[in-house]
Parts: C-alpha cells; structure tokens; sequence
C-alpha cells in the first residue's frame, strides 16, 4: 500500500482558496492509491443501488419491533457475509416494546358525496374494526380543559384535531444541492443559533403528557377515529407516531394523518355545517415483542497491527412507515455497507479494525445505538424520578456521573450518514478545532466531486450524538439536501425514486476514504475535553421545569 | 356616469416605458370612476372564492356529462339569479354521450407484502366487480404487432402498460409568477414556434385509432386491469379519461393511474422476477345521457342603446375528476361570475349587452363552446369521410365553406379565463395589430395590480379558439402560471387550497374592466381578416395524412 503525502500542490488544484490551515494539511498522508481503487469500484460497480432497492422496494417501511426490521437485520447481515466481512452479528437491545405493521387503509367520504380521501395511520394506532362509518366532527382538544367541553359529545365519531393548514404557492424548489456560497455560510460558526433544546424539550414533554391523557379520554368517549393535517401538500403525507410501542400502553382510537388539500376541504365542509360522513377501514397489527426486530447488526474488517482499536461507520436501519424509508435512511445504510464493500474489494489492509453498525430505533430516539453506547462504550445511571422514567429516554434530563467502559479509549472515531440521499458535501467536525486540518486534507482528493467543506459547526439528531455525548468523537456528514425536508423526511414519498444513483456513488466513496484514513494514521483522532456531569445549579433548574411540566 | 380621457400622464406614472403606442392610447376612452367602483367592491367583499368553494369543495370533480356538472348549471344559474342578471338559462348540447362518476378507488399490494397504492382510475373506464386479486404482468402493447404477441396470456392479469418513469430531483420551483423580463419575453413574437399542431394531431388520431384496437384486445382477454404511470410526483396524479363516453363503445378493462414512485416500484419488483399480486376495488357509474349534464350556462346584463350587441366572457364550468377543478376551471368560472358581480354591484349600465358564458365540454375538445358557436355564430359543414366522423371533433380535420349566422356580425369580443387560477398579467391579442393600443390602454389602470402585456402572440386550447377561428374576435389572458403546469392541471391536487384569494380578486376586477370598456366603446373591436376555408392544396395534404395514419 503506497501512501502518498498529501502536497500543497493537489490541494491547491483541486480547491483553491478553501484552506485556511494548509500547513497543517500536509501532515495528513493522503493514500491515493487507495483513492483511486476506491473511486473506480465505486463508479463503475457500485452495488448501492441495489442494496437500497431491496430494503426499500422489497422489505418496505422498517419499523423498530416489525417483521420487516428483522428480515432487513438478517438480509444485511447475509449480504455483508458474501462480501466476506467478519464478526457479522446482531446485538438486541430488547425489551423495545412491541413492532406495529399497517397492512390496509381507506378513508371516503360518503356523505355528501363519494370521494377518496388519502390518508396514512400513525405508527402503533390501532385499526378499525372492518368497515365503520361515523360522522366527521371538529374538536380542538389541546389542553386539559377541552376535555369536559367534549365530554359525552363524540362517540361515534371521526374527529378532526387540527386547524386547517394554509397552502402557500410553493415558489422555492423542493430539490437543492449546495452552492459554494452556501457551504461558505455553512463552514461560519453561526453564535446566534436557534432556541435552544432545552426550551422544546419541555414543551415536547407537556405535550407528551397531554397526549396520553387524550388518548384515554378518546378511547372512554368512544371516539371511532381522529384524524390531523400533514405539512405535506400535492399529496405528499408526513406521519411518524400516534400511540405508544409500550406494551400495556393505551393506543387512543385508530388515528390517521391526512392530506393537506384534502384535510382542509373536509374542514371546510364541517365549518359550513353541511353534514360529512366518512368510512373507514383500517387493518394494522400490534407485533409481539421480538428482540430479533430490534436490534444493531454489525459487521467487521478487522484490523492488523491495531486490531484493538475502533473505527466506526454506519446509519440506521429502521424507518418510519409512510413511504419505504429510502432517504432516512436506506441512502445511509448502503452508503455505509457499500464503503465497506469498496474497503473489501480494493483489498484495504486496515490497520485499525473498521466496524460498520446499522442501527435499530433511531427514529425512536436513538435507542439502538445509545444501548449499544452504554453497554460498550459509556453510560449515565437511570434516573430515579419516576416521572423522569414515564419520559421516552431521549427527552430525560441528563444524569451523573458518567461510567466509562473498556471500549471509550479504543473508538477512534464514529461516522454517521443520516442527511437523506445526497451527495456528501463536507463534514460536521463538533465544535474540535483539532480535527479541521486533518478533516480538510481527507477531503481534497474528493473536492472534484463536491465534498469540500469541513465545518466546526455541531450537528444532532442522529446516531453520532449517542458517541458525542460521552466523549468519543461522532460526526455526521454535510449532505446535499435534495427534497429531503420539502418532501421524503418522514414522508409517503420516501421512496427509493428519490434518491440518485450518482448521488450514492459519490457518498460510499468518500465516506470509504475517510473511514480507510482514520484506520490507517499513526494516532487515533483527537478528542475533546470530555462532557461535563450535570452541575448542581443545572438540577436546581431542573426542578423548576419539572414543575411546569406538571401544569 | 362619467368617462375620463386617458391621458398620456396616467400611463407613464403607473408603468413607464410599457407603451410603444402611446399616441393611439388616448383614443381610448378610460371610465376611471367604474374602475374605483369594480376595484372597491373586489378586494373589500369579492365572493369570487365563495363561489370557487361551492364548486370545488361542495359540488366537486364536474365531469360532463355526470350528474355534478347539472348540479354546477343548477347553482351557478341560480347564484346568477340572486344577483338580478337577465336573461339567465342553459342551453344543452346533447347528445354527448353518457357521464361518469367516481365512487370508490382501492388499489393494494397483497403479494410480497401489504401495501396500499395511490391510483385513480381514468374517466370513462369501467368499475371491478368488487373485490377482485390479480397477478402484476408488465406488457407493452404499443403498437398492432404486439398484440399477438401478448394472446392468451394475459387473463386475469392487471397490466403494466407503461415503462417506469424516472424521477428527476425537482430544482425548479413548482409555483412561479411572470417576472418582468419573462413578460417583455412574451409581448415579442416567436418565429420559431413549437411543432405545428398538424403533425401532434397525426399522432393522436394514430394512438386514437389504436386505443380502440387494444381496448378490445383487454377485454376479449379477460385482463382484469389495466396501469398507467404518472408524469406527477409526490403522490400528485394526473388523469383525463381512458374510454370513450358514447354510448355502445368499448370501454376496456378498469385502467387506472399510479403515483410515479408507486408505479415505478411495482415494475421494479415484477422486472426481478418477484411474485406481485395486486387487489383491486373500483366502483365508477355510467351515467345515462342527461341533456343537462351537458350544457353552457348563459347570462346577461342587458345592454342599452347598443342592446344588440354583445360583449361575452366566460369560463369552463365542467372539469376532469382526479381533483375537484378548482384551476381548471373553477377558478376561472369564479372570476367570470365575480365580474358579472362587480359590474351589477358597481351600477355599472353597459351600451352593449354583457353575456357571461359557462361552458360545458371544454375538456372533451371545447365541445360547448363549439356547439354555441355552430349553433349561433358561424358553422363549417360536417365532414364525410367516414373515418374523420370516427374522429372527437377536435381531431377532425377544417372543412369549407364557412357559413355566417346573425350573431356572427354583434359579438364584439369574446374573453375567456383558462389558464389556472393566477392573476391576470395581461392578453394574448391573436395577431390583431389593431388591438394592441385597445388593450394597452384597457391595462393601463391595473398596472398596479400586475396587469400590464398586450402581446400579439396567439395561444391555444381553449374556448376562445371557437370564436377566434370563425372569425370573432375571442381571447385568452396572459395569467401567472403558478404551480398550473407543474402539479395542477388535470391532477389529483386540482382543489381549491391551490388557488390564492388575492388572484380571484384581481383576475376578477381586471376582467370586469375589460368587459365594460368593450360594452361601452363607440365601435365593435376591429376585427382580423376572414379565416379561409381550407384550400384545394390542403386537401391533397390531408388525403397523404389520412393513408399514414391508416398505418
């Protein structure tokens, strides 16, 4: 294996002007042997494709506790043996809950007259039973005291919970690759960021809350179905969750998202006192707990003379049920398991062992690989406020102190892929100035094909914030949007037609590179200070929110 | 009523640089004091979204033919009536053929998995017999030769007839208003047009002749159903029709339309090899031939000392069903009626008698607005070839000579409103020279509100073209395209949310203007030459036309 220093030189022809620290640059030993094996495996036989055509087209929509996860667990775990990877197993991290599959849907209108409405259940909602006909009613129950204002008026009933959503032309394209300005932008530390989590937390836990005293009550007053609005429009529906997964948890009455266009026609027809009748017929099954549909497969090239240390790569590998889960995020898994075909296939003899996982329940809050995290690598203990432990884990406060396993010190890093199907443009480095270099000289052999941009900026939401939190470095890529917020994400439309060919070729490879460049340096990468426990005067504040949250 | 002179100052304030005519502008005698009225009354109490929400939220999808478009006539007369418009009733132009209505679509994946599809069936395509289940089988029966190719192979069988269609990333915007430029753009001639109409109509007379030939060919096969795929995206479907509304053709087996990425997804999984079983479940009703589902709704406001002469607007009233109609051509309906409105509301007593028209058949090949025109205006013999009256009459080809009807010499101008539901920006003069400082001075006082291109160039499809090619006066106005071609004409997001209130309220006032300028101008509008009877040389042309397409 030759490795090449990376000059000035190729830095400067491929991208002048992006690097601030190119002193620093030609410290990082760029293999561009390795490069152009990977590059030509990539383009011109790539399997990514494929592989996302058979979670997406084949297993469908892959929900944490579903048959469909499972055979998604077994099915990637079979092809990366093929491939000849090595320690190929999957880790559970039951008790989950129970798995929900949605087998049939139909809501009309049969009054006044007859219209297919299109119309998408929430996950773990239960179905009707058969056929049902009830008459649409609006009830606006957002708070505890709209509970006796409908009290004993709405048996029978398909209720409309939502206001109307008004449709504004949509004068912006839904499909956008960065520009070079807009990376610019993106590479600023931004010191004027949004409201901060802490504040959407605490209303996401009121809400929390309230939703589960609604669902009891929809269920006493004998509510045959409620229905809400989607921010979708043209017939695309976003829908994620309406019951809970828990096992002995009430479900609330059968509860479907529907399209805006048609949602706000039926409301009108309401608001004009015409009366609206709608049947519905909704099958969806409640799965047995099954360890085997939640789970982490993972996959191995082990290393040589560092086998012991870690370098981590992956993406999750369930979905929500709208659409197949192509863009979030089959994109990420065959990006992933694609690197590592194309690691295998150049005949990559890393130094470091290099690990993929493809994570389970991540759409429910990360919960794949947080387990996987505390089993391995770090753990919090449980909180001991019962109502803390009512909260699903990602919305609990933080606890202390943080217990550190064998495996912490032997990560050298974990690289996620969860920004939809685009291309990678760049890369989150989490705030860890020392990674900006290092970042910048792995990606110039790629700034031909548009992955440029290292940027400190901190990014969240995903699997790499499990690793991040206990101070092992975890990072997400800078992905070209596409539709992936105006249409896919969570949507009915995110289906294997919306990502691009190129757009998986491109990824696997740089991604490929990255991970085959932190297994082969001399040094792991280098970390931040480690987080900080929760201070006391963080848990006097503590009280004080959870005090509001019992309003 | 006072009517103030137009003057030069006037024009150069609201849009400086627009009029290259400006000398003849001011033979244009502008009433100032009507537009305060007809501008006051649109944008403080416009009903013209009222009315568009009855006819697309309450009446729905108003095929012709089918009992919602008599119920359209019914209201919209009635509405009419409660304004005190004179003159007001229908006039049918049976016989069309039989209506259709849609009443339930189901269509389901059973086999490898359950997954519900989004399809519309096509107009005029006959419901299953309940429930039924059949086998996917892709099979391009394109041409004569393939059919027996396909014999005996396809019973039971729900037909893919389509390639899959790929899915482009959408970078440009769906909704989008004329800029400045883009106007500019469009008030200079094209010399170089798209493709004559005479070549795109070979080739639909070629797959018109051929659709009967397969039609029969499904159904002496037993196919149990029949797919198409959809330019649209997202989940928005377009839909016209797939069988013919006269009485005693075939209609084929049930065809219906898939979303693009559902379509796409089935064909994928039948090409590699996999077992797909489909259920299917459509209920659609022929409706019997009704004289007053086929009709164009009339009314007037009588006109003074020059009563006999007419000044018309108008609109469709009738629309395809995948949507409720509402740009095509709800919308428009709802900016005619609204300027009737306005006029009456204003006081406003016209010289020329103001005849609103709301046609039926539009979308079958401006089939109401031609029956109007045979019938009062100016008529071309019918053809006797055989094969032209096998022919939708849109298709057949011009026959001579013209014969002239009382009308024809008291129609000043007909203004028609059909190209969605966005504002007016200006008129398509259809190559009258002599009419561009008319219109310009005519925009002159809605500059502010947008409206501000004459251009000579003609544009087509619509129900003016049944005015404009018997030699009156008919127009189309330049309006913003919006999100019209992209998503909504002929769609299944054709629904009123697509429409903007703001548009309704100035399309509504400009035409109101429009049509008072004209009632009350001292002379008819100048009229083109005569159209020509289609010459002997033509006819030569026409018999080479008719051998290709017996191919």
């Amino acid at each position: 294996m030759l490795q090449v220093l990376c000059s000035t030189a190729l830095i400067a022809s491929s991208f002048s002007g992006q690097f601030a620290f190119a002193a620093t640059v030609n410290e990082e030993k760029i293999d561009l042997d390795l490069i152009t094996k990977l590059r030509d495996e990539a383009m011109n036989r790539s399997k990514a494709q494929e592989i996302m055509g058979v979670l997406t087209d084949e297993i469908g929509p892959r929900l944490t506790g579903s048959p469909a996860l499972r055979k998604a667990g077994d099915w990637t775990r079979s092809k990366m043996s093929e491939w000849g990877l090595q320690n190929i197993h999957s880790e559970s991290f039951a008790p989950f809950g129970r798995g929900w599959t949605l087998e049939k849907t139909t809501l009309r209108m049969v009054v006044p007259s007859q219209v297919d409405l299109y119309a998408i259940p929430k996950a773990w909602t239960p179905g009707t039973d058969g056929l049902q006909r009830g008459k649409l009613v609006i009830a606006k129950i957002a708070a505890e005291e709209d509970l006796a204002k409908w009290k004993g008026k709405l048996a029978g009933a398909i209720v409309m919970l939502d206001d109307p959503l008004p449709i504004k032309p949509r004068v912006k394209a839904d499909a956008h690759r960065y520009s070079h300005d807009e990376l610019g932008e993106l590479s600023k530390i931004d010191f004027d960021p949004a409201p901060s989590r802490r504040g959407d937390m605490q209303t996401y836990v009121k809400r929390f809350m309230f939703a589960k005293k609604l669902r009891a009550f929809l269920m006493e007053e004998k509510v045959l179905a409620t229905l809400n609005v989607t921010r979708g429009e043209d017939g695309t529906i976003f829908v994620q969750d309406g019951g809970s997964y828990k096992k002995g948890e009430l479900t609330g009455p059968p509860n479907l998202v529907v399209a805006t266009e048609t949602y706000n026609r039926l409301y009108r027809l309401v608001e004009k006192k015409k009366t609206v009748e709608l049947e519905i017929d909704v099958k969806a099954t409640f799965n047995d707990e099954d360890p085997e549909a939640a789970i982490n497969v993972l996959a191995e090239i082990t290393g040589t003379d560092k086998k012991d240390e870690i370098v981590m790569l992956g993406a999750h590998l369930d979905s929500w049920h709208g659409g197949t889960g192509a863009t979030d995020n089959a994109a990420g898994v065959a990006m992933a398991m694609e690197a590592m075909r194309l690691l295998k296939a150049s005949g990559f003899k890393p130094r470091r062992t290099i690990r993929i996982a493809l994570w389970g329940g991540e759409e429910q809050g990360l919960l794949g690989s947080r387990a996987y995290v505390n089993k391995w690598v770090a753990s919090r203990p449980e909180p001991t406020d019962p109502k803390e432990l009512e909260l699903p884990s990602f919305a609990r406060k933080p606890t202390g102190p943080l217990s550190i396993k064998p495996m912490h010190g032997k990560i050298s890093a974990y690289f996620n892929l969860d920004n939809g199907g685009g291309k990678i443009r760049g890369i989150y480095a989490e705030n860890n100035a020392a990674l900006k270099p290092i970042f910048d000289a792995w990606l110039a052999p790629f700034h031909d094909v548009g992955a440029t941009t290292t940027t400190l900026r901190s990014t969240g939401s995903t699997d790499h914030v499990s690793f991040d939190r206990v101070g092992v470095p975890g990072f997400q890529f800078i992905q070209d949007d596409m539709d992936y917020f105006s249409r896919t994400h969570h949507s009915s439309v995110d289906v294997y037609d919306k990502v691009q060919k190129s757009d998986l070729t491109q990824a696997s490879m740089v991604l490929a590179s990255f991970v085959a460049h932190a297994a082969n340096r001399n040094d792991m990468l280098p970390r931040k200070p480690m987080p900080k426990d929760p201070p006391q005067d963080e848990k006097k504040d503590e009280a004080k929110v959870a005090e509001e949250t019992a309003k």
